[in-house]
């Protein structure tokens, strides 16, 4: 194997496929990049079983081949290279031979075929969606996962395919994140895709791109094309909750707030919130203020925004970080809150659009 | 005490005497930053014992008084709110109240009089030396302090004023760094400063000030005057080693290198020379290259970069960490290496200026 191929280019390929390659493995290959270099093309793969990333790029090639070598040294070596052409070529003794202006590496690589070969996935039903739109989708709900995996399901997002709308939904129990976007797709389908997969599609997308990303979801594992990147990934086996049970569909008190005014009260007032209290702010809405309150043995903080309220006033309480995360992600510049009772979900929508809905469960208020 | 002052000014008073905030005390006080309202100003103090850091700065002061507040929680309250005139005002039963536009905070303070008082430093005998230059000489120096504390002078860097030349000095028992500068000074005199001490006087000063560094050394105790920012540090005792004996009078073989050139070489060398190793790499010196070489059980790097020598060929190794730390903080374009044998030091230094030496130890190379 010997080709020729830019340094930055080589950079762009290593940073795409890299992170799929396993940081704790008994497997040593499995901390490797498989290079194959065909037809005046390499591809780079890497896997860690679950999620496996392919990125194909222009090259000048001599001598077709493929290689692994070691993901993290690789990544070293060429990062700190001139930026300049780079020649790559296997010498006997499986020696991999990186030259580039003054500079000459050989390195010890593994044998190609015990790279694990990336399931097939059968591109027949496939659809598209935009770029912008998939990334957007996943920023505002993936944050919503669960971290703990002792329900599997939760540590996804469901992805639920219905007449041309793409509902993707986070939850981890204590809150839910629903948003809904136009998808190019002839086949309704319902599955659940780990939220590392959703995180590297995030990555691996470009706002600017207007191609679509292609995505093909089978029994098992999720196809996702983007652009020269090939993203295959294991899809979580279970039952998601049915979420729409979840949402209420009705409220007494409509609230309409600042976005930025009450992200930055519920900052401030969860200084004072400690983690072992659950974080707990106190909102009261009453004619067209709302208060946010918090305080703890440091000391206690008291916030004042003007909303517009209609319906009862309200006086509810919650997990700081729960509200933060979601008004974080949220782009409009004003959001409606929608209350029930104190001890019913609250809901948070931007003023402007329904394609997202963000719920959150109250935290009962001792009598104090 | 009660007084107004805008947010960013506060924000900038407290970062400057926070890095003097102890992390781990059991004295609880030292936790805290004090603040004195007085006269239309108001003076932020904090210290962890062996450093003392003073910040004045103007406020509308309506009552006088002084509090301490835990740092870390004022600081994070302070950063948060609005960029906005903020009013603070101590309260009964020790309440600090914190106001801005619609926030209220309310939060614990402690006694100022359990306050330590900074030690007393007679400003009798001072010299000056401008920011630009006293933070050249720090990073050109401090980086060479020893980390290891059974040895404390080693832990700072030796300042020596001898004739109007400030004479700055750090070694490690490897490698030992030299800045030479002018300073406004009518008194010789000889301490050894806390690299600590001089970090932060590092972040402290400015680049762009025209005003010099006022400096003060007493027997025990250094004061650094920096505008309106007070530095007073603990000296460390002892004898600092007679670096003068340590640098060599003469060489064999002097290399003029690219210093940008030499240090991407070594950089990338050092990637395959591992730490259980002593980071080595090789220099092999001849006509009018040098050879950067490097192996472990990774594989093997070959380097080469033009020179120009004058004298015997060389071929000697080194901790590849110790050349790399000082070319990043040479400003020259070339310099300057000095060999004798391959078992004593080397030296490098800028090629357009006296001011900068820096020697290293060699690895003796084994037979292979």
């Amino acid at each position: 194997m010997r080709f020729i191929c830019h340094q930055k280019q080589l950079i762009q390929s290593i940073s795409i496929v890299q992170k799929a390659v396993s940081s704790k493995t008994t497997l040593p290959i499995l901390k490797g990049i498989y290079i194959e270099a065909i037809n005046n093309t390499i591809k780079l793969i890497a896997t860690d079983l679950e999620i496996g990333i392919e990125h194909i790029t222009e090259a000048n090639t001599y001598t077709e081949g493929s290689v692994v070598v070691d993901a993290r040294l690789f990544s070293e070596i060429i990062k700190k290279l001139p930026s300049s052409e780079v020649e790559i070529s296997l010498q006997d003794s499986n020696q991999l031979c990186i030259k580039c202006e003054n500079s000459e590496f050989n390195i010890l690589s593994y044998n190609p075929q015990d790279f694990p070969e990336l399931p097939v996935v059968e591109e027949n039903y496939s659809c598209e969606i935009s770029q912008d739109l998939f990334k957007n989708m996943i920023r505002q709900t993936v944050f919503a996962t669960s971290q703990d995996e002792s329900r599997p399901v939760l540590t996804g997002a469901l992805l639920e395919i219905e007449d041309g709308t793409l509902n993707m939904v986070a939850l981890d129990g204590y809150r839910l994140a629903l948003r809904r976007g136009k998808i190019q797709s002839h086949l309704d389908n319902k599955v659940i895709i780990p939220a590392k997969t959703l995180n590297e599609i995030n990555r691996i997308a470009n706002n600017e791109e207007e191609e679509n990303i292609n995505i093909t979801l089978t029994k098992n594992h999720g196809l996702f094309i983007i652009g020269n990147t090939k993203l295959i990934s294991r899809l979580l086996e279970g039952e998601f909750i049915n979420y729409k049970q979840i949402l209420p569909g009705e409220y007494r008190s409509k609230v309409k707030a600042n976005t930025r005014d009450l992200l930055s009260s519920i900052e401030r007032a969860s200084l004072l919130a400690k983690e072992g209290k659950n974080n707990l702010v106190k909102f009261i809405v009453q004619d067209h203020s709302m208060i946010i309150t918090s305080n703890s043995e440091l000391g206690k903080v008291h916030e004042e925004i003007h909303v517009e309220l209609e319906g009862e006033d309200i006086e509810i309480a919650f997990n700081s970080k729960y509200f933060i995360e979601a008004l974080k992600i949220v782009e409009d510049d004003e959001i409606y809150l929608e209350f029930t009772t104190n001890l019913s979900p609250g809901i948070l929508k931007p003023a402007t659009s329904q394609n997202y809905t963000y719920l959150v469960l109250p935290v009962r208020l001792s009598a104090d």
